[in-house]
């Protein structure tokens, strides 16, 4: 399987991770903006995913639910800013939990013809907000992700001509 | 007059730009909040500000147009991710002469017993887009905009108790 790659770099405010995915660039698109196939891969394996609100538009609000084995829920939320298909998403994001440390996503699809490029770069307001996130385990939650959002588009196929 | 200070540090992707005012918190607010406000002191003097769309909501979509003497009109366009009466405001940001630079705005107004400080963090996916910001005059602008500021804060005085 592809591997997921990450940049971090000391005293810089932002991760970038990158995935090179099997799969046609507007199923890529599909898969991470259809509410109905987001609990199928995002987040890690241990924790399940639920859409309270996915409005996938300029200024729409989304937010994710994951919830633990105890019932603990763990909160996401943010705006849409541009949503530019296929090529380009870029929202807001906060965990509910450090709601001081707002980041600014992009995520780029780039089309490698019939295979894709997904990079996430991640901005956010000081390096130890970033480093705070890097310390509590995002990278490993964003690799998780990404090796089931592979598993997912290996059923998606490609659509119909 | 008080001072804007910036902070730009070599190789960071933020900008913060800090002003007190010698005004109250919730009349600050009012100034950053109120579209009827705006084109009082957003923006260097030398041009003009029209507000297109500003809702002050979660989720809300504002648009600034700057126009030159010449005609010219330069947009400004994001969303708010959090308004915090009277204390915080969290939008994205982007000029829509180059949009593949979205920053991330974290206006913070703190309290100080009559008078206001307010804090402006900007973050940028690059340092390169962030250098790019600085280059074009953007703290020149953003200064301009604060002493702007601070002249209508003053016409604008105490509210009723």
């Amino acid at each position: 399987m592809a591997d997921t790659e990450f940049v971090v770099e000391p005293g810089r405010q932002d991760v970038v991770m990158t995935r090179v995915f099997d799969a046609p660039r507007d199923v890529v698109f599909r898969a991470v903006t259809d509410p109905d196939l987001i609990p199928s891969w995002w987040g890690p394996r241990f924790l399940t995913t639920r859409v309270d609100r996915m409005e996938v538009r300029p200024g729409g609000l989304w937010r994710f639910v994951n919830t633990d084995a105890r019932g603990g829920e763990y909160g996401f939320r943010g705006v849409y800013h541009d949503v530019l298909a296929p090529e380009r998403i870029v929202r807001t994001w906060e965990f509910e939990g450090a709601p001081d440390d707002v980041a600014l996503e992009t995520v780029t699809l780039e089309d490698l013809g019939g295979r894709t490029r997904y990079v996430a770069r991640s901005v956010h307001p000081t390096v130890e907000a970033r480093d705070a996130v890097i310390r509590g385990g995002g990278p490993e939650g964003g690799r998780q992700s990404m090796d089931r959002l592979a598993d997912l588009l290996a059923t998606l196929g490609r659509p119909p001509a």
